[in-house]
Order: structure tokens, then sequence, then C-alpha cells
């Protein structure tokens, strides 16, 4: 039987500052993404958010940022490896002691936003990153872009790694994401989204914006949670993915 | 033979800005405070403090303060007990990462500053971080003023708890700090000092402001490593423990 | 012919964090109260506030709070007169600078939440507070709560001050705002109270909690914008004054 | 008569974190980029540094940075062109409200750090921020690196603009600054760095790194204060230029 993950990002808001519909998102997928405190979250949002993830069943992974509240840690920063990693590492503690407070052990870790970005595409960078994660517990799972910099540093550190991908995404032929300044980037259509998750599981398999299928591993898709529109599709592909007979599991135990 | 811990404030250095002569003074001492980036600190300075204590054989605790960096953790902010106890894990739980990192154990938690001193005469707040520790690591030991609610705090959730005594700091009648505003509120003459905190050890008392001799229990004795006189008194004091038959031994080798 | 003021904090929002509903409230209101990056609000929000109150032709005011954006301004913070006097200075500035630019002179300042409630009952943070505006620009407005410490703190600086009332929130006799904690701390009533507000005005009176009638002055009414009900007040008590043949202007028309 | 600038970086210093010798540069040079509490400094050092150039007669300017205090603004950032000159004019107006207040003007602004490399080689974001400083205050003097595009970029909008030059770098044949990871990138010899400079004021020329005299302007030399031996070079390099006969004038003063 087909397996696949469903994550989403959770815990971003902050202070008097309310973002996405996390108690509504939360019933339909199987791994959360919690901000840390850097690009977005305070401490109350995070000891609310692993409360929110344990009472519904989903498991937790840490979505550590870059330091820019303002930003939304969507802006590339200059750091050196060595920051990055001590900024991962300081990040994924601060989440593991709400996990560790509600008695339920943290999963994985996906860096969020421009450090995502930069270290799918810088191998140095990314090594960093999972250097820091695999010296704090090399139990966790990194989730990273399925084909990027971040599979390859895991994979020579050591490290357990989980390939994700994006239903609203067009990819390049060389696997990467089409940038979102280009025409097409985004799948608008939610039915050949739907479409093209279902192939990418069953038969590992994405067609590029030049029209031509390359090959994709997934074993967890990325959904939003931040309006209306986006919870409707979550429900949507939570339900053909089922109707597919794929399962939805938490990364966990797919290893 | 009598035993005591020295502990002091260690990484408090933040991005460009160095504070403290941390390398000199973790070789007198047997506890560490290491600040955990919301007063003081930044990922690299608690990565990099975190090593400094383990090659010199010192055990580790957390510092953590009030989210107030300009002022150093030094000004009451009026939280409430849960925004404080979030914030405490929030601190412990980023500075236990880079413990795990290096393959220690985290021996205590010290709340910083104001939060240290308003916890030291709020129980509901005390109990509240109490609680907060209590909940990330039942192991960890709470080192908090002698005599104050911090100690009943700890006591009423069940925490372990180490009382700390100062050497340069005079004591009310009712075992309380005299007010640093106060006349006669230091203990400047440090030969002074050395004899009240042998006499704290062997004796279990202090002569407090008014003459009059109370009962103080003291597991640890705070030092600083802010400058070189703190620094040299450090040594001196060692030095005197020693030649008293004193040994000076991390906190949770008294348990 | 009577005249008040309406003012209304604006520009709160944070990088990606949207609140308040500025766009529909700059309509009903004369005096905008902007933040200014400590409590709320970044240098595109408050460049974008500017420019929204100038097409508005509502008059602009700095609204500098607590280096607090965690707890958005609201928690008391034990900061000296100096320290105050000088985070005053500098939030006006930079909220200046906009006004500048978008070539409008700032008519006022109010300072925000907790630095507002302790400034109303501590004379010496409020004059520290008046003496920073004075000093930068004597021609601005303090606004302040009616009755209380930061008036007397204003005139003795010899700074401009107005005095502000708030429509939801009931009086002690001595003329404070009953504490949020106690019953019937807020005017539920809509209708009750406009009629409070319209009796401040042309009577300069307001009938305390305990039903004594009380002396009260008024230049300025504080509206709020941070939902759909609070804007349906905003233009029901804008629609009430003019029936009443009571003018709505700016501050600075005042004087 | 020759004249020139001496411009050094002041106000550094945050909370109880202290940096470089203001006290003691302060009598060595015309004009001081005093920082703004983005990427250094606090509303009271601001205060205190704006004071102490008045006290000294030196000319006072911003000194803009990037939002990151843990990085000393030295970390590039992905802003747009609209945040940088959002940001630029908050950070110049905070600053100009301690000018206000102690009655005198500011001179001119100074991006800092990889603000200041960004904008030198990228004319949209130099461009947007001479915008933001034109629109707030048209008087402002840019001080930026001679020959980079913020030089352009102030021509372009119509901003007055000073070219600095570094005494201790090497140039290369385009007259752009040799990155400091390149061997031979600081003049180390005090003598010759110097001699560098008169040549620089006199002849409108330096040598670059290949060897090759280019042409050069001058109207600032940038000088450090963050420690004893650059204290003693300021010092050297002052007297050297007025046994020159080349007067040292504040910025304003050249227009």
């Amino acid at each position: 039987m087909y397996k696949v993950d469903l994550n989403c990002d959770l815990g971003e808001s902050f202070g008097s500052y309310k973002l996405g519909l996390d108690e509504e998102v939360i019933s339909y997928i199987s791994s959360a993404n919690i901000a840390c405190g850097f690009h977005a979250a305070d401490p109350l949002v995070m000891d609310y958010t692993v409360k929110l993830a344990k009472a519904a069943g989903v498991s937790v992974g840490a979505h550590p940022g870059f330091p820019d509240l303002v930003g939304f840690g969507r802006r590339n920063m200059n750091v050196s490896p060595k920051e990055a990693k001590a900024m991962v590492q300081y990040q994924i503690g601060a989440l593991d002691s709400f996990c560790r407070a509600q008695g339920i052990k943290m999963q994985h870790v996906k860096p969020h936003g421009a450090l995502y970005n930069m270290a799918g595409k810088d191998l140095k960078l990314a090594e960093a990153i999972c250097e820091g994660i695999y010296e704090v517990n090399p139990e966790l799972i990194l989730l990273a872009l399925s084909g990027s910099e971040m599979i390859n540093a895991a994979q020579n550190i050591g490290l357990k790694v989980a390939r994700e991908a994006f239903a609203d995404r067009a990819y390049e032929e060389d696997g990467s994401l089409v940038a979102r300044t280009k025409e097409g980037a985004m799948i608008t259509d939610e039915e050949v989204a739907i479409k093209r998750v279902i192939k990418m599981i069953k038969e590992n398999k994405v067609t590029s914006i030049t029209g031509k299928d390359i090959p994709i591993k997934v074993d967890s898709i990325c959904v939003h949670g931040d309006g209306a529109k986006a919870l409707e599709f979550v429900k949507k592909i939570k339900l053909s993915l089922e109707e597919e007979n794929i399962e939805i599991i938490p990364l966990h135990k797919i290893y």
C-alpha cells in the first residue's frame, strides 16, 4: 500500500498577532512543523501548538528559521554554516522542551523559509544544519525538498531524511522548484495539483514545466493552513489520497 | 567534611559584544549559570560556553531571564506566571540542545536578574517556574536564594533545590538580602566576606545587618567573573575555602 | 459650538502580521496614534500608515511604547525615567521621519499601553516623558488620560496637553479608570456609552461607578478599530456626536 | 588649501555592552557616524553619543544598518529597495530626535556594514536609500564609498554626497575595495597608509593593488576607534595631515 505524510507549518502566531488556521488544519495532517521563536512564534505559542498537536495525534517537528521576525524568515541572510548550525540547535532545543513537558518525542526538523531555500542549494550550509541536528539527537528526521542539497547533506552526515514535495508548485526539468517569479510557477488548478501528487506517490514521477516527466521521490506533501482556501484544499487532498488507497502517516512510521 | 558549590554567571557575551572573563573564572568554579539568549548570549556564545565548561569539568546550568536584552534582564517585567513558565521552558531547552550536542547533562537552572528577584518574593511566579522546570526534566536542580519563595516553591512542586548565598551582600534579620540602595548592602571588605561565607557553611549562620546572627543554609556560593577584581576574589575565596577543608563540588554531588 | 477630537490607535501591524481595520476606521476619526516599532509596527507599516492618515486628512501622532513586541507593550516594565525619556524621543523621531517624508507635521504624542498606565500614576516618569517630547519639539501636544499625572507633568514642563476619555470605561469617584479586573469596568451598552460621552463634552461631567457625578475635562475620545464591532461603534459615536452639534476636529485645532 | 573630513563610527555600545573608545577618538575626528539602534546602540547610547559629539564640536551623522544586532549589521540581508528605504528613514528620524533635543543639526547619513556594501554595488538599492534620505531632509549629505553606486545614486536623486576612502584598505584597478579575504587587502603599515591618504587628497590618486595609479576623489577619510591601536593611528593620521597643511573639517563645510 502507498503511504505519504502530510506536513504543514503551524504555530506561526506571535504575541497578540494571530496567523493561520491551526485549530482547523491540524485534523487533516500527520506532521506539524512548529515555529521556534526566530521567524515566528513565542514560548506561549509554542507551548500551545505542541499541546494542540499532541491532542490531535499529529507528530511534531521543529521549524527553525532566521532571526528575522519582521521578514518572517523569508529574507536570505548571509550567515556562516557555523552560525546556521548553532541557530538550528538553539531552536530545536527550545521546541523540544515543550515536547518533553508534554511527554511526546520530537519527530523531525524542517528548516523554514530562506534558510530552507539557501540550504537546499548550498551543501556546506546544509551539512552544518544536518550536523547540528545529528549532534543534538540522531533520531531526528530532516524534512527537506526532494532532490535538494539538504537531502545529500543528510546522507553525508548519516542523518535520517524525508523528502517533501509541493502540490502547488511547478518543477524544472532538473527537479528544482520553478522560481515563484516565473510564469507557471504555481499550480492553481486544484484537480491538477492533486493528480500531480498522486502521480508523484504512485509513479515517482512529476511532469516538469517543460512537459517532460522527471523522477521524484516523495515521503511527505507540504500543505498550507494559512487561509480558508488553503484549508479547503487540505481537506480535498486528504480525501483524494485516501480514495486512492494512499495511507497518510507521520514521517517516523516510514522508517 | 564540609562541602559547597561555587557558581558563577557565564556566557553573557552577545554577537560582537564581549562581557566577562569566562575563560579565566571557569578554572575556579564548580557550576556555571549560562545565559540562554533572552537577557544575554546568542546561539554561538552558548555553544562556546558549554564547550568551555565541559573542557573545564564545570557543571552546566541554564540561566533564563526576561526577554530584555537592552536591560540585561534586570528590569522587572510584569509577566504572568504562565508566561514565565513558558519562557523558562524555552530557554532551558535551548541551552540543553548544546549540552546534548556535547554529550553532557544539564545540572541546574538559576533564574536571572529581575526574574530571580521577582520569583524570590512571589510564590505563584516561583511555582510556575518550578513547574516548568519539573515538567521538562525532573532531575534538574533549581538554584535559588536561600530562604526565598523559590525554595518554598521547589519544595511544593517536588523539584530538587539548592540554596545559594552571596559573599558580597548583607542580610536583613529575616534572611532576605539588604536592598542595594541601602547603606551597608555590599560587603566590600574581602576578608570579612570570606569569613562570613565560612561561617555560613560551617555554622549555618550569618550576621545580619543589625548585628544579630541568623540561620542560613547554603549549598552554593555565587561569585562573579565580570572584572579583574572579581576574578581575584574568586581565586581568594576558593583558596580560603580549601584551607578550611571545605570541598568545592558541583551541585549534583550534593544530592 | 462643542468640539472634540476622536483618536484611535493605528499602524499596529508588524511584518506578515496584520492587526486592526485601519483602512476602515480612518474615515471616522480626526487623530491617529501610530505605533513606532517598539510594541508594534515596523518601518514599512509606519510609512504606510502615515500615508493612509495623510490621504484621509487625519492628524498624526506618535504612539511610543515599551520595547516589548511579544507583550504588545502591555506589560509593566520597571524602566527609569531617563530610559523612558530616551525611548520616547527615539520613537517620536522615527515616526516623524515618515511625516517629514510626506510633508505633514506630527501633531501629538500618546504613550501606549503599560507606559501610558505607569506614567499616568507616576509624576516623575510622566515628567521625563514630557521633557523628552518638549526637547524634541515644543509644538507637540501630549495626549493623556484626563485627570492623570501625565496632565500634571505636561503642565509642569510647559508642554501642550490634551485630555482624553474613554467611552467604554467606567470611572472611579476620584476620576481614575476602574480597573479592568473589577466588575462594571467596561461600559458594554453602546447607547449608554454614547450618552456618557455627550455628557462629558457638554457638561464636563461623568457618572462614576458609585453613581456620583464627577467633573471631567475632555478634549478627545479614544475609540478602537480592532474589530468589526469596534468599527460599528466608531461610526455610531461619530454620527451621534454630529447630531448633537459636536464638531469632530483634530487636537491641534483646539489650541 | 587642502581639506578633508575625518569620520568615525561611534555610539556602538548597547545596554550593558560597551564597545569602542568613543570618549577618546572624538577629539581627533570631524564627523561622527552614530549607530541608530538596528545593528548597534539603544536610545540611551544614542542620547549620550549625540551629547558627546556636540560637546566635542564634532558633526553628527546617522549610521543606519540592518535589523541584525547579533550580526552587528554585517551580514547581507536580501531586503527590497522599499524595505531599505523605510528602515533608513526610520533610523535617521530616531537619531535626529536626539539632535533636535540637543539643538544641533544632523549633517549626514552613512549606511553601515552590509547595507553599505550592498548599496555600493546595487544602484536600485542605493537609489531607494538616497530617495529615503532626500524625502526626509534634502539638506542631508550622503557619505559613501568613492566610486560606488551610492555616489551615482545620490547624483541621480539630487542628494548631496561626500566620497569617503579608507586608509587601511587596498584598492582594485577599478577603484573598488579589495575583498578582505584576498591577500594584501589590508594596508597594515601605518606610514604607508598615511602616505596613501595624503596622495589621495593632494593628487586625487591611489596606487591599486596591481601597482597602477588610479584616480580617486576623497572628501572624507574613515578612521576607527575600536581599540588602542586604532586610536593611536587616528592621532597619527590627524597630525600627519595637519603637517601637510591639510585642514580637517566636517563634511558640511565642504559644500
